[in-house]
C-alpha cells in the first residue's frame, strides 16, 4: 500500500487525510499537526460530512514535525512517503512549507501534491525537488474545523488533480492518475486533468476578488452587494448595482490575466455566471475563509491568491490597476496582523 | 458682538468655539453637544495647545438641539446667529446636519460656515439655503478630544476660508473677511482665499488616499510604506519600494481629478512633495483620523472624501480606477459598522 503523508490538518487536510486512510489504511496515513496535536493524538479525528456520512472517525499517525514523521517509518518495511500531501495555508513562512517538507522526499520516489489555493504556488517546489513529481490540486470542498481534529463539510466535495507542469513526463502523468484512483477508492471525487492551471484561474476568478474584498470590508459577499447598490457610479439603476459591477470590472482584470496566459476559457461568461451566483443568495451570503482569518486577526493568503495574479500580470504587461490596489490594501491588512502580534 | 452656533464639538469644534469665544466673548457662542453634553455643562471645555496655551478654559452656551440653541436666545437682544459653525463629522445621517441646522438659520442674516474635510460638502447647503452666506474651509489642525471636552492640540494651526461658490456676491465675499478677522482676533490663524476650492483639492491629494489606504490596511502611513517595500512590482529598488508607488499613482489619479476642474497647481509636484513627507517620517508614523475611526468602529467619512472624489471623476470621464476600488472598500468597511450595531 502508499504510504501518505499529509503536511497540515485544518479542514481540507484532514477530510482528504479521511479518504486517503479509507483507501490506503490509516496506519499508512501519517498527519502532521500542529494546534490539534494534543486532540488528535487521544482522539483521532472526526469529519461529520452530509456527502460522506456523519461521525467518520480515524486514527492515521500523528506527528509533530516532518523529520518525527519520517522517524515513525524507521521499523517499516517500506521507509519512505509515496505522496507528501500539501494541505496547510499558502502563507509565506521561514523556512518555507516546500524547504520543510525535505527530509521526507525521497528523490525518485515521493510525489508531492499541493492541496493549496492560489496561482504560482508550484515554483518553488518544483524548483526544490525538480525530479519529484508534483500534483497540484484545485479544491471545491467546503468545511470548518469546529474544534481540534473535528471537520464539518456540506454541500460538496470535487478535488481536480493534474501535473505540474501540465507537459510533465508520462511518469508523473500515471502518478497523477494513481492518486486521483486513490481518492476515488477512498470515497472522494477527484477529477484528472491534462492542464490543472485551467482549473486554477477559474478559481481565482472568484478567490481573487471575493478573498480579499470580503476582508477588508468585513462583509459577507452578499453583503457587499447590498452596501454597495447606489454609490452614484452608474450602475445604480443595474439590476445589482454599483458593488455588483465593481466585483465584475476586478474579476475582468483576473480574466485578462488569465487570458494573457492562454485560458481563453476565463473570460466574461464565467464572470457573468459567477456574479451571478452571488447576487442571488440569501442575505447575508457567504464568509470567504479570507473574511474568517481577518476577523481572527490570522495571517491571509494574500500572495498566493492575489498576488502572484498581479506579478504575473505584470510580466505579460497586462494592466490591473483594481487587482494592485487589493493587493496592496489585503496585503497591508495581513501584516498589520503579524505587527501586532509583535508589538503585543 | 455676532452670535457663534458651533455645531459639532469634537476637537476641531472646540478648538474654534474657544477661538470664537475670544473673540465675541463666550456667551455669544453656543456648542451643541451630544456625548459630551454632561462634561460641557459642568466644566465647560478645555483646550490644551502647544501653540495657544495650555489648560485654556471656557464656558460658552450649552444646548443639545439646534432647536434648544435657538430658545436660549429668546431673551437675548439679538435672537438670531450671524454664524452658524458646522464642525461635526461630514457622515450621512438622516435627518441631514443641513436639515438639522435648518431652525438656527434666519434668511439674510445667518452665514453657515463648513469646518469639514472632503470636497463636494457644499452642495446640499448651497441648496438648502440659497440666500445665505456659506463659507468654506480647510483646516491643518491636529488635535484630539482626549475626553469629554478637553481636547489637545499641537503643531500647526491654520483655517483656509472662502466663499462657496468662488463667484458668490460680493456682500458674501466680505462676510468670510469677517469671518476671518474674528479668529484673527481670537487667536486662530486664518487666510482668506477667493476660491476656496483648490485648498479642498490640495489636501484631498493627502486625504483621500491615506485615510482610507489607512483604515482599511489597519497600518499608520509609514508602517504602510514599510510592509510594501519591495512586492515584486517593480518598485521593489526604488528609493521608497512599491508601496510609495502605489500611494503616488493614487494621489496621481486624485490629482487628474482636481485638473479636470482647472486645479492644475495639484500635480506631480505636489504629490511628490506630499510623499516625501509621509516616506521620511519614523516608524511607525502617523495615524490619519479615519484610521481611528476603524479602529473604535466609528463610520468614516468615506463619501465626503473618497466617494465625492470619485464621482466628480465620472463627471468630467476621468479614469480613476485605483480610487474607485478604495472607495467601494472603504465605503464598505464603514458600512460593516454600523451593520454590526444594527445586529448587536
Amino acid at each position: 500500500m502508499p504510504k501518505v503523508l499529509v503536511f497540515g490538518t485544518g479542514s481540507l487536510g484532514t477530510c482528504y487525510a479521511w479518504a486517503l486512510s479509507k483507501a490506503v489504511g490509516q496506519d499508512n496515513v501519517t498527519a502532521i499537526c500542529r494546534s490539534n496535536y494534543e486532540a488528535a493524538s487521544r482522539n483521532g479525528f472526526t469529519v461529520h460530512s452530509t456527502l460522506w456520512g456523519d461521525n467518520l472517525t480515524f486514527q492515521p499517525r500523528i506527528a509533530r514535525s516532518v523529520a518525527e514523521a519520517v522517524r515513525q517509518l524507521s521499523l517499516d518495511t517500506q521507509q519512505f512517503f509515496d505522496f507528501v500531501v500539501v494541505a496547510a495555508k499558502a502563507v509565506p513562512t521561514d523556512p518555507s512549507i516546500a524547504e520543510i517538507i525535505g527530509p521526507a522526499i525521497v528523490k525518485g520516489k515521493t510525489a508531492i501534491v499541493l492541496l493549496q489555493n492560489g496561482i504560482g504556488i508550484e515554483d518553488e517546489y518544483a524548483r526544490l525537488y525538480p525530479e519529484s513529481p508534483l500534483l497540484s490540486t484545485v479544491a471545491y470542498f467546503p468545511a470548518t474545523q469546529v474544534s481540534p481534529g473535528v471537520v464539518h463539510h456540506k454541500e460538496v466535495e470535487l478535488l481536480h488533480v493534474g501535473t505540474y507542469p501540465a507537459d510533465a513526463p508520462q511518469a508523473h502523468k500515471n502518478i497523477a492518475r494513481e492518486f486521483v484512483e486513490l481518492l476515488g477508492k477512498g470515497g472522494a471525487t477527484a477529477k484528472l486533468h491534462d492542464d490543472i492551471q485551467r482549473k486554477r484561474w477559474a478559481k481565482l476568478l472568484v478567490n481573487s476578488s471575493w478573498n480579499p474584498i470580503c476582508a477588508l470590508t468585513r462583509l459577507r459577499d452578499r453583503e457587499f452587494i447590498e452596501v454597495s447598490l447606489d454609490l452614484g457610479l452608474g450602475a445604480g439603476n443595474d439590476k445589482w448595482g454599483d458593488g455588483a459591477r465593481f466585483i465584475k470590472d476586478v474579476m475582468m482584470e483576473i480574466a485578462s490575466v488569465a487570458q494573457a496566459y492562454g485560458y481563453s476559457d476565463v473570460n466574461e461568461e464565467t464572470v457573468d455566471f459567477q456574479i451571478g451566483r452571488a447576487v442571488v443568495r440569501d442575505l447575508p451570503g457567504v464568509q470567504p475563509s479570507m473574511l474568517g482569518d481577518a476577523f481572527e486577526k490570522r495571517s491571509m493568503e494574500v500572495d498566493a491568491i492575489v498576488g502572484n495574479v498581479v506579478r504575473l500580470a505584470r510580466k505579460k504587461g497586462v494592466n490591473v490597476p483594481m487587482l494592485r490596489t487589493i493587493y496592496l490594501l489585503a496585503n497591508g491588512l495581513s501584516e498589520s496582523f503579524s505587527r501586532k502580534k509583535l508589538q503585543g
